[in-house]
């Protein structure tokens, strides 16, 4: 869970990364920023900010904001009925990103989470500097992270189910939990 | 037609838009903008310079640069096979977008192409600035327009199949023919 406080500073400092990156969002739009920390109530360690632009019945797409040395974990997009489950393009838009992906193990400039290595498996780094960007198929684990400079990041998809990510960390609940 | 020239020309000064506009892009994007006259060789009258960013079986993401005082003439994506037909979302990033659709005549800031008022049916006038965004649906008709300052936006679509849009205009090839 995270306090309506850490929601609001979060979402203040989200807005201020989005429009330092020079992308023009409204103020109705950096009001409704998604301050995610995945259950696990240390935002600043592991968690992501999201603003979505579009949401239909085909189409996503977000920005993430990613804060200094945060992480978002291990995740994958499973299957949803007739869907296959959602495919994403991550372009990077400010700061440098360190994306781990299934593959040979060339971890290297990333850091793993203190005390929960078993739950970030995947050791194959890939870069991305602003204009980068990289597609992830229905169902293939990522795991993402920000060092000092923090990053933003478009997400681009096929229609997203949040709710229904899957995670490696049993302990992560996708619902945010706000309180008083 | 353009020529060869016309089309560099062009790809370097959209490139420089969308680079004034702050949206990060690769060299190599910069040299495959699309620059589009739709078969009416007046490309700076209508026409539309396009950076595609992503284009997979289920998404489109794409810039779209117009010149000053340029106008991407009349169309709508029909239904394709099993898809209903490409739904879009427009999202301007810089200048001003006059965009024209369905609905009551409420023209009152763009310009109709000279002589070609037949073609240009739509009079419901929807006016965007950066960090504004509409969204169409399959088969729904518009088209749209920059004043003296130009415009960059974002297209985020289901898949894009430019080829088979349909235009008011009898006269448009959608596909460009390049000569020397």
């Amino acid at each position: 869970m995270i306090t309506r406080a850490e929601q609001k500073s979060a979402r203040l400092r989200a807005a201020q990364m989005i429009r330092d990156s020079e992308i023009r969002i409204t103020t109705e739009e950096a009001e409704k920023i998604d301050v995610v920390d995945f259950g696990l109530s240390h935002l600043e360690t592991e968690g992501v900010q999201v603003l979505t632009l579009v949401q239909t019945e085909r189409i996503s797409v977000k920005v993430l904001v990613l804060f200094s040395n945060q992480t978002e974990p291990e995740h994958w997009h499973p299957p949803v009925g007739e869907d296959p489950g959602k495919e994403e393009t991550i372009r990077a838009v400010s700061g440098t990103l360190y994306f781990y992906v299934q593959g040979e193990d060339t971890f290297k400039h990333g850091f793993l989470v203190k005390g929960k290595e078993e739950v970030y498996t995947l050791r194959h780094e890939i870069i991305l500097k602003p204009g980068d960007q990289i597609t992830f198929q229905p169902g293939e684990k990522h795991w993402f992270q920000a060092r000092d400079e923090g990053a933003v990041m478009y997400s681009f998809s096929s229609v997203a189910r949040d709710a229904l990510d899957q995670f490696t960390d049993p302990d992560i609940v996708r619902i945010v939990k706000v309180v008083e």
